[in-house]
């Protein structure tokens, strides 16, 4: 019999909150209105609903609600904040600071700006994953005009050292943007504290709406528009504002806000027990980002001569759906096929892409059971030892020790 | 007693349809999968999901499934259309012909864009707001890059002669853009018929969701994508995609592919009815746009000595929710007040701005009947009176017209 589908793929999304769906429901059937025509009772109850959320969203990471710009995702916010900051700045500043191990929302946002004759300075990461502080400052020069590195790694889980990396960009007078769309409502982020200027959060990772974000935009800082029109969003991103989806992630913010403790205090152990269980049931196996500073029940690893893909085909057999790096690492620009070769986070922590095909992120989320570890781990060693009989550079390896080599 | 409250304000919004919302619910419910993790069934269930509203967009107008490109709405389409349009061809032509009365999603890109080096040629409109055809051969110059205009006016509801249009870009080999956001599913549009190579699509205007809109990008047109990231919507836009707003906008398209000329057999003659009937029981009252070719449904007009915005605010307290111009003229970049003078469409189509301080649009939608439309004709004449006490030039007036002056 098929196990009941196991989903541990929170990374790439998560799934919407039954509470979140019901806020969000009297904004598809009853109150349309749009927020721009405030003249009338339909448009007011927009309005009202969007500067509520606007609140909720501020209160979970500590901003004031005029300091929160509704985007459409994290993608959005990404780009707004580099090409904001870069266009504000345009015949001033032109030097940017970003981490190698960014999303790909960062990385190829810095395309078209390098082409407008921005220079960027990529800090590497150590084995674990993390950017050194140190490095921010020696990398930060007089035409700096920001600073990018995420608050947490989707692939690998590290979270970033970013109040230390804000210190520094503050003190230099540089912007800081921290991307927090895969920690906001999983670990506490208090922009205040992270010394953040700009901060991208995303809806649907914090089991909200899909469709939304926001851009956390410090009062005072300067951003150029992406998105020109109508004057939403206090001039900084045009558009008829998504209601519903807004209020969708105003009340997952709230809830976020409340439970995350909770949710953190049940996925530690959960993530602690699927990795004693891989690492006693698994060998050849490596796990990926820090140990200790990392997304709670978040699991990531690679293992010799088990190509990542078929790792998670074979599991989503088995009804287990996990991801290989982040669910975008398999959208590289240019190429619509998966990725068969170390994505750019693992070749940036010193993975070696000749043994390594691909890692697995097994990142879990408020729903998961301590059976569905079980479960998973009860799968697990048999599909690697499945792989391994079909890979010939395992069966290479498995001659080389009979022959004592 | 108060009125049951009378949604006249379809150009700013439309109300969800309720099968567009249960066609919706089951990707907020059950399928949540991003459609990037595309390796396990939720994610797979999400792509599937994807594809087939993109093949119902494409069917509303005649396009294929693979030119249908999803954005976040009309506003980041027309971006898209423009910024991608001028950025594809960076270096090479930099000329750009729109009309005067285009969107402010149309108008405020040109901001960056003159910036950066473009050169525009706005057209001018006649007294029922239509773009002269052979305005656009004269504009268009041996680097302009392309013409953008309008299917239909949300102001004053006038359709614009887009086929005329599209054929004399094709002839100069010019890209051809036309913002349908206010037309399409209300009246027909035909991409191969209209000549066009970029349409703004949005979903909230035919009775779907918020926060989802297209842009058709004819095989073959080169845009250089606005938000850059993960290979989403064949690379032209990333960010994860809004599922269930998408699912949304696929049935939205497909009623409206099915229904629209229902709608517009119900709503022309109420359109009638409240024309007429207005014209009968105002005095000093002057109609805007195309008398016939016009969005059906649609009745704009200004009144002398009637200021538009309070107009409005009395009609809302009768239950009556209308528009004064476009929702998004209220809100003029930099300034957050409302607009006391005439909108640049109404002093396009030469509107006397002494005379007139606001108009107002009555916009129905499938749902209003002649009920309604009688109830409305019941109380305008009335608050037209009360505005005109309350009005010093038209007292001025009146005792002119006493005096024999």
């Amino acid at each position: 019999m098929p196990m009941a589908p196991i989903f541990f793929d929170h990374i790439s999304t998560t799934p919407l909150d039954p509470r979140v769906f019901e806020a969000m429901k009297p904004y598809f059937t009853d109150w349309y209105g749009n927020p721009s025509s405030h003249i009338h009772d339909q448009g007011q109850a927009a309005q009202k609903a969007v500067e509520a959320a606007r609140g909720k969203v501020a209160a979970l990471v500590n901003a004031s609600p005029a300091e929160i710009v509704f985007t459409s995702g994290a993608t959005e916010s990404n780009n707004l904040a580099l090409k904001g900051a870069a266009g504000a700045q345009a015949g001033k500043k032109r030097h940017i600071v970003v981490s190698e191990i960014e999303h790909f929302s960062i990385l190829n946002a810095l395309i078209p700006l390098r082409n407008g004759g921005c220079e960027v300075t990529m800090l590497k990461v150590d084995g674990d994953g993390r950017v050194d502080p140190d490095d921010v400052r020696r990398a930060i020069r007089h035409d700096t005009l920001l600073v990018s590195v995420m608050h947490a790694n989707a692939e690998i889980g590290t979270v970033e050292p970013v109040a230390d990396i804000g210190r520094i960009a503050r003190e230099r007078g540089v912007l800081f943007h921290t991307d927090a769309a895969a920690s906001a409502g999983h670990i506490p982020l208090d922009v205040r504290e992270a010394g953040a200027d700009l901060v991208t959060l995303s809806a649907h990772n914090l089991y909200g709406p899909k469709g939304t974000g926001a851009l956390f935009v410090r009062e005072g800082a300067k951003l150029s528009p992406i998105l020109d029109g109508g004057f939403q969003e206090m001039g900084f991103r045009a558009g008829t504002e998504n209601v519903p989806g807004i209020v969708g992630m105003g009340a997952a913010a709230e809830i976020a806000g409340r439970e995350m403790g909770e949710w953190a205090a049940h996925l530690r152990p959960l993530g602690k027990r699927l990795r004693d269980g891989i690492a006693a049931s698994v060998n050849h196996v490596h796990f990926t980002g820090h140990p200790a500073d990392r997304l709670p029940g978040h699991v990531s690893f690679w293992v010799e001569f088990a190509e990542g893909e078929s790792l998670l085909l074979f599991l989503n057999v088995h009804g287990v759906m996990a991801a290989s790096g982040s669910a975008c690492s398999s959208n590289l620009k240019g190429r619509d096929e998966e990725d068969l070769v170390a994505s750019h986070v693992l070749r940036a922590v010193g993975v070696p892409s000749d043994i390594c095909t691909g890692s697995i992120t097994f990142s879990m989320g408020k729903g998961n059971t301590e059976a569905e570890v079980d479960a998973v781990l009860g799968v697990l060693p048999g599909i690697v030892r499945k792989l391994w009989e079909m890979s010939p550079t395992y069966l290479d390896y498995q001659k080389r020790i009979a022959q004592g080599g």
